[in-house]
């Protein structure tokens, strides 16, 4: 709840507090104040990558993407359709996997696309990054097909330590992450960034997530 | 908030009320219930596209796309950098320009681009619902390029009234409605959905978001 909305339900309160002893309304305000602080711990925030406006609290993407990353301290899930030109991103990465982080990246493949994605974004991220991170994609044979077009892994999301969600139009790459016009969200706390991880466990499980090695 | 959180707020203050008086242990309930119902206007759900998996319980893109353009009521802002295949959200944003909603399109163009996309997606949504929305897309003089190459409008998100925003990775096709996997959330109140659109307003204001006619 914003920090706004507190503040009008205490104001409620003590207008309709009037009559109340002093004893009642202190056991009003400690009880609304638990209720705010357990719904305190999720935030959400608009995430941008694209020309600046004047009035626009956003984080930027690569700003947002960063932070999550830096913040993570036991699980980091990356999940991209295209990964190119990507430095920063790499080294954050890697130093999270350095410093103990289990770091799995979701990524479209060469062979999961099924050769209709021909460069293989993950080599982009660097062998000492790649050494340290555990690579899934969307086997070939467990894509559902329209008129012989395979579906795309076109996911574009990271999750750190259940607690830290950005979802977004943009790509692990340069122009997302600094030109283009993207669009998505950063959520702390509540549900969804534990849903999503349970998804790729699921995902996992159900064997629709595979290990794989990219095409050199 | 979460219907389990404000629960456990509850379990937590009945837990601290033993020595409470009853009139005490009202007002502190009435206060939490204000409290809660001023929070209680923001959800956020996660929405995928892809296998199902057990245990997860989100909306489908499709579905919560649907719910979002059905539910608006004055303005929608549709964007998207690829649109095929969506007969459905074509329909759909037809019958919302036909009960007054005022409908606006941000779209990836091949005149914006620069040519770097060669089809233009908003001719897949068919003369009379175009003839009933508004298009805009990001005019090249206002792109940032690197090496040469040229941003692009990758932005996907739709909101309704300032109330109901959708941010995805998934464009406005058929297999990204259906088939990829996909992922983003619905978030229903709260500040982000105004923020989105006081960011589409600003992109217009300052000319980086333009009204256009596809190239037919």
């Amino acid at each position: 709840m914003p920090a706004a909305a507190f503040a009008a339900g205490v104001d409620e309160l003590l207008a309709a507090s009037v009559d109340a002893t002093p004893r009642e309304l202190a056991a009003a305000l400690r009880s609304a104040a638990a209720v705010h602080a357990s719904g305190r711990d999720r935030t959400v925030e608009v995430v941008w990558t694209g020309p600046p406006t004047p009035r626009l609290p956003v984080r930027l993407t690569a700003q947002a993407l960063k932070q999550l990353i830096e913040g993570a301290h036991d699980r980091l899930i990356v999940a991209s359709f295209a990964v190119y030109d990507i430095e920063d991103v790499a080294l954050a990465l890697y130093n999270a996997a350095d410093r103990g982080v289990q770091v799995e990246l979701i990524l479209e493949s060469v062979t999961g696309s099924g050769g209709k994605m021909t460069f293989e974004g993950a080599t982009q991220l660097g062998r000492q990054t790649l050494e340290r991170c555990q690579l899934f994609t969307w086997p070939l044979s467990r894509r559902p097909t329209v008129h012989g077009s395979a579906a795309s892994l076109h996911a574009k999301f990271a999750v750190a330590d259940r607690t830290c969600l950005l979802t977004t139009s943009a790509n692990l790459t340069g122009h997302a992450l600094g030109l283009n016009m993207e669009l998505g969200v950063l959520i702390t706390g509540g549900e969804a960034p534990r849903e999503v991880v349970r998804l790729v466990d699921d995902l996992i499980a159900q064997g629709d997530l595979v290990g794989y090695t990219p095409v050199a």
